[in-house]
């Protein structure tokens, strides 16, 4: 059970989320294992990189399917049941970014080929809560200058930009730092048009990546955070 | 002369700002000068955070003034006509602001009691980038919750809830942490219906300050940098 949509960019802070499995596990181990599956879920997301103050993510293991207790977060059967949980955890993530408030895409930005999860992240994060960026993606707009902005802007130390690669989806866009030769407004605004897309961005500096995902900026998103009181 | 209104938070990269004086100023003094005045002036305003690449700020000094050459930026005349110009390069900057996308309000985020410079401008631009804070001003909705969010999430390390304190113009919002006894919503509301205010937030941990200017979101945000093209 996920519950948010406001102040969305958990920190662990609005948004609140239980699990809970029957399996038997320790308090001790149960709380290693939350804060990586957070790291993998709800702290990736975000609607507009605001943070609210009373987020909480919870996760129980009752005990009833019996079987020894997992008490080592670094055990087999810990990482056993923490695989299982991932996709669920990444699912009612997802759901709060879909239930967004005014958002009408779900967008995935995945970033590789950066030194460190660090700077991938904050390059994922600059292009997702960027204003340009996503209006352009309420508009199905396939504006890459605006995200070749947020890119540069990150502020990712030593960057070079002719290393750079984009995509929308499938469709390459920037290749080495300019527009790809082979690619053409109609496939950009293709993938721009759906409902759900990725934009995958390599930095080329490294073996590190990470992804977050986010939704657009439309005028409902405005009247919800305008309106509220009437 | 100035011109801009897109892509717009300075860090000098598509704004584009003249400035001429008939002073008789050396090449190496002004360029001095410039860097302490575009720090005053341009590089304290945000429509949206996003960066262009190719903003530029040029000040000229033809010489025809007469008079000998200023050379040494930290001479009296040199200080002198900074401080001439200090106004005129913050005019400037400020038409951008009112001149922004779909702004309908002119802002101030003053942040004091910063142990240094840089922890105040940390907090006076997640404020003043906030998308749930822009939206309470295109509302015109006093709600000083947003404000506290921004200022909590800005990253300044140690910062005290208890000690801060935020006005908006004259009127006392919160003390010490909490709603200040004294405030009613009617008096903030009245405020923030006005086109310009400021908002004070004094940090209470030391005698830094700085601010910077900015615009709220609109629909008219929205519409202009989602259908630019149509």
């Amino acid at each position: 059970m996920a519950k948010g949509a406001g102040m969305i960019r958990p920190d662990m802070a609005t948004m609140l989320a239980f699990v809970a499995t029957d399996a038997a596990v320790s308090q001790r181990c149960l709380q290693a294992m939350l804060r990586d599956l957070a790291d993998a879920s709800f702290n990736r997301i975000t609607v507009d990189g605001d943070t609210s103050t009373n987020d909480a993510l919870i996760l129980a293991a009752t005990g009833v399917a019996g079987g020894p207790v997992i008490d080592d977060a670094s055990s087999e059967g810990a990482h056993a049941l923490k695989a299982l949980m991932v996709p669920l955890f990444r699912e009612l993530a997802q759901a709060i970014i879909r239930d967004g408030e005014g958002a009408t895409r779900f967008v995935t930005v995945h970033v590789t080929g950066g030194r460190g999860e660090a700077e991938c992240l904050k390059v994922a994060y600059t292009v997702a809560e960027s204003p340009l960026v996503k209006t352009a993606l309420f508009a199905g707009d396939p504006n890459w200058g605006r995200l070749a902005m947020a890119v540069g802007r990150a502020g990712v130390e030593g960057l070079d930009p002719a290393r750079v690669q984009i995509w929308f989806d499938d469709v390459r866009v920037m290749t080495d730092g300019l527009m790809d030769p082979g690619y053409t407004e109609e496939a950009g605004a293709r993938v721009l048009g759906q409902a759900e897309l990725t934009i995958r961005i390599d930095l080329g500096r490294g073996d590190a990546a990470s992804e977050v995902w986010t939704s657009d900026f439309s005028y409902e998103y405005v009247r919800i955070n305008a309106e509220y009181r009437t």
